[in-house]
């Protein structure tokens, strides 16, 4: 049983916390917030233990009637591994104070490679060997490398060149922007996207192009490989419905986009309508000569969730990496 | 045990199938749908009955690997009452369907009045007699009924004012606007919403204005309302307070708008996020003299829901209204 | 003649130059800008003069090929008045170096009303006496005072009260939200914006609750004026449409949003498309009994220009009023 | 004197009549509307005269006190050519019409490319030869034309991949959506956009890719061309900056997007704020081995309109391409 405690109960946290309280090796001792706004309220209702993030705030927890289990400090006595959600800069903060705990961390893909010893995807990076700490790569990065890992081994990677549509801020950020505007952002081309993919599969050729966009929802990704073999459209289609982290958007489905693809996911029950999957237009997917093309959305909150999963088990354990997988999926219920 | 068909399994059929299936003394009989998109395949997924809601579609569904148990009529031949949940205006079209079989059936707000016997709303539309059919009021009439009984029969209203900022469509209609405008729709005010809300309530004067906005998640409401008496605002918030499809947001939530708002919803763990109460921003609620002012949002995919519930028992029962109310809020855990 | 400074070429900033340059009575000295970005290069195109609005980043102009006429301190050394058109909060801190210029000064509505001798609206304040500062109101304020004052004047104002769905910010902030979402702001009423109409029409009473929109071209407002007397429809559409800073939108022009409203502007031949009047929808103005209803929209960049000449002639003349509307009127082509 | 006819005073009709109205070699004889809206009373102020589309609607406009100068045929009797500016598809059931009359015809982008003898770029097109009609390809054909003819004829293209993020609707369509969405569409890729630039640039071999996301001021392209040769990324900026329908966005400028654009293009005084050139924002252009990246921008409704103009002249005269773009580019003030 690995203890588990998670600092920063926001958009990330919340799903990670989740995920780690549906495995039967994992427990998952308690939750951080730094301020006791709607997200602790609903930690506690779920019975999950709340910690001060910041110690100094406790008191501002008891006003509001959520006192807390103690601060980030008595988490961290009680875990064997603490997953960093706290925003973006905030980790790489953090890290000393995960040290002199001598607590082993997973950091989110907010903070730069260097924060930890190794960057992870479940798919596409290799052994973490003896990594203290991991950091699971950005969402967008996590949908790019389980895209180009499988079609870099069955047909090589000659060169990736994907625009990367993203959502402005997630459904609750009222404060970001754009409205009524596409923004080159960065302006520069390529975007620092491609090398952050780089940290997980280092020798992929990808150059990425990153737009924002006024929508909340998903990232969308336009993506075009060189390949450099010429595989058919349908052996394509079949390599990728194949994996279990993508879901092949069927054409019968009538599934045009964000809306309706979220809208499919709180049919099928998923909780928050998550979408841990990429989601890949199947009629998308057209090979042009050695040209791959297809159409991808990736869910901001929730596809680095079952990496989170995967990251604990690799730093925790020897179960191996294919096992922690297919355990991650069972119980979640990846798969679409 | 009251059999029930749900004629159309869309934004507001797949809420209303879902919410039947979880009454003690209702049985989910079967759904229909006009095409077998991901709607159909998630319908089979939760294990309910799908029939084709047009006979020379049964073809589309078997191509589809979706075969239908039947079309509308052998539905109806198995139901006590059906809820029609077809899109505006092709409700009033199935009303000699039903009346051909005999049976009861409840109408959705796109229908105009006449439609059926009565409009209801749980909270404030009077006894429905030996109605054959009821008209649940639009999700925004639902909205208005329920904050405007309680000021009534506390208070008095004189008039109320209410401008409604609605949203342009729902998440997956991606073919309606506006994008970057609101829109008076229509520009003439008084709207037609007032006299919608006077089919449950008639003795309530209320004038009502209505936009179109570039949102897709809920309604907002801005509500003034002269009332005939001088209450305080603290007494206003807890007679709002105490009625239980309101919810008061607290002010030290923190929820700013409509996406913190279906984020607080997933985390205490609804099914599709989905919020059946008016949520009134607590901190709005304001008497200046007589004048009440405060702002509710409506969740449009979901406040007419426990409505439905409630119109199948005022149709097919002889429970009282009050218990109705109290087992639809159990069961669905409406509440917050 | 009237020597003017703009001190802030920004979204005001630069319409009020605009409109000085075309006053017979007045001459453009020069407009400052804070950084050398395209802003400058066009007042640059414009033949205006360009001077630093802060000392020490001279430098970046000259880098940038953009070399200033000189400093904030040279500018207020040539003019009779200056504009502040600074962003919302730094034209109080400018005003001790205007004093310590003695150079009288105009203040837009991002600044709290204390900054100035009085608040300014040409439709609606009252004669400003030896004022040596005046503060245009802001751009929902003005929209508002110029629509209350006539009414006021020919009803009787009972109470107004308006609810303001805000633009979330202008075209080019794409920093701005929301998106997706409409967040009352403040989320209690009435907001702040009923006062400020009150610094320059102090005897209506006007109720104000705010929203803030996904949009970026214009305001819009639900109006109800309760009235003292009651006039009919037509009537008040009549005196309404006698104003020369109102705009009756005919209902056969089939202007339905702010998109058509721009597209319309474009097409008479406004600079940058704008529309220095309030937009009422002719259609929409009802009287109720004594409540009348109206939707109106507002540019939020160009309806306080017109109202930043005339308080200059107010400050630095002894123009009539009237006189001074009837000028500013003619030479920017106000009236649709 | 050539004299022109505008049939269709929409979106592009209005800009082609503003542009045929400066030219010194051409008439505006008239323009035709389909209803007597904004657009209608806007191009009487204009002194433009007004003729009714669709004959039996004459009477509506008189009613509208918009009499008309007369119909279409009456139009097409006094004109030596017509600009076809109908709604997408109308043009192709005008065609029979013009025939009728003898009447030479400049059809736009919305028609299929088999509505008339060529289509047309000023830029990338070959010889008309003699024509009696052309179509002036779509918006975005015209952007990425206007690119890949100096980039082919300069380094050889291998193969352009484009996405192209198009704008939901116009400004003033608001019926149009995607509200909080981006969407395929199509949702194959290739989509048409690329055979559409072959109708014009025959040997360029592209590949695009489309999504519509919810903004209105213009399209956004993500392009990547590999090329046959490797120039260095400064070669390629002089290159494109030399191209007098390029704008190469300057980064000092820190133009980020739509929003600032149609700004600077307002600053600079362009009527309707219209950019009639393809935006490149400078630091985007970035030469990797022999892929060259860039985002541009394209104002929809306004850059084929100096297409049109040179349509014109290449359908009715003898005057060379060059010497009719130079003149185009001077009356219009082309060239930021
Ligand atoms: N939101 C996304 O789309 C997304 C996707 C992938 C990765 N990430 C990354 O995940 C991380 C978390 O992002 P998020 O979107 O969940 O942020 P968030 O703002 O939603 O949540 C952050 C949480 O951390 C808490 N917090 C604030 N200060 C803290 C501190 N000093 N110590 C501990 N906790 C603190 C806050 O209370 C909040 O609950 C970031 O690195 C981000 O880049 C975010
Ligand atoms: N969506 C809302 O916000 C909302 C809120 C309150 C009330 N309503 C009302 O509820 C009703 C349903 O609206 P919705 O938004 O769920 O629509 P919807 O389009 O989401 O769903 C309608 C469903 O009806 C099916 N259908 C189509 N033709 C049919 C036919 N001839 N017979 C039976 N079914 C058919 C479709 O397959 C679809 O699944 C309308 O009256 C609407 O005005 C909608
Ligand atoms: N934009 C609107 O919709 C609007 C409407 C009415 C009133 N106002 C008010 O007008 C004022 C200006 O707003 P805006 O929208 O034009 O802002 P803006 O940001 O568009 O322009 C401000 C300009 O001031 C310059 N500036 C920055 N720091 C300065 C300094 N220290 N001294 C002088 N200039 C400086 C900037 O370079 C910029 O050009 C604010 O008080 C605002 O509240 C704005
Ligand atoms: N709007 C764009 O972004 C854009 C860009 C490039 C090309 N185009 C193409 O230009 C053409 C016109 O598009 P638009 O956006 O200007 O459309 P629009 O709808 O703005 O304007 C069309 C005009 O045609 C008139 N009209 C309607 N029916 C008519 C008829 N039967 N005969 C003559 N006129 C009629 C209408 O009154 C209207 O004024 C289309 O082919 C379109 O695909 C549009």
């Amino acid at each position: 049983m690995t203890r588990v405690g998670v600092n920063g109960y926001g958009t990330i946290g919340k799903r990670v916390a989740d995920a780690v309280a549906a495995q039967p090796d994992m427990e998952l001792v308690g939750v951080t917030k730094a301020s006791p706004n709607y997200g602790a309220e609903a930690a506690i209702r779920r019975g999950y233990d709340l910690y001060a993030a910041i110690d100094d705030r406790v008191d501002e927890f008891e006003t509001a009637g959520l006192t807390p289990s103690g601060t980030l400090d008595d988490l961290l006595r009680a875990v064997d591994v603490i997953v960093d959600c706290a925003p973006s800069g905030i980790g790489a903060r953090n890290r000393a104070i995960y040290a002199s705990h001598d607590t082993p961390a997973i950091y989110q893909g907010g903070e730069d490679a260097d924060v930890a010893d190794a960057s992870f995807n479940a798919r596409a990076s290799g052994d973490v060997g003896d990594a203290d700490s991991l950091r699971v790569v950005s969402c967008n990065s996590t949908g790019l490398s389980r895209l180009l890992a499988p079609l870099d081994e069955a047909y090589g990677v000659e060169k990736a060149r994907v625009t990367l549509v993203r959502r402005g801020g997630d459904p609750s950020e009222t404060d970001r922007g754009p409205i009524n505007d596409v923004v080159p952002d960065p302006a520069t081309v390529p975007s620092h996207h491609g090398p952050d993919v780089n940290t997980v599969l280092p020798n992929v050729a990808v150059d990425t192009a990153a737009l924002k966009a006024p929508v909340t929802a998903m990232h969308t990704h336009s993506v075009n490989v060189t390949l450099e073999t010429e595989p058919s459209t349908a052996t394509v289609r079949r390599l990728l419905g194949d994996e279990t982290r993508l879901f092949l958007i069927p054409e019968v489905a009538n599934i045009d986009g964000a809306g309706a693809l979220k809208d499919y996911a709180a049919d099928v029950g998923r909780p928050r309508g998550d979408l841990w999957e990429n989601c890949v237009w199947e009629e998308s997917i057209s090979v042009q000569g050695r040209d791959l093309y297809l159409f991808q959305n990736v869910h901001q909150e929730a596809d680095v969730v079952p990496e989170n999963i995967d990251a604990i088990r690799a730093l925790t354990t020897d179960i191996p990496r294919e096992e922690s997988v297919a355990l991650t999926n069972e119980t979640l219920g990846i798969g679409l």
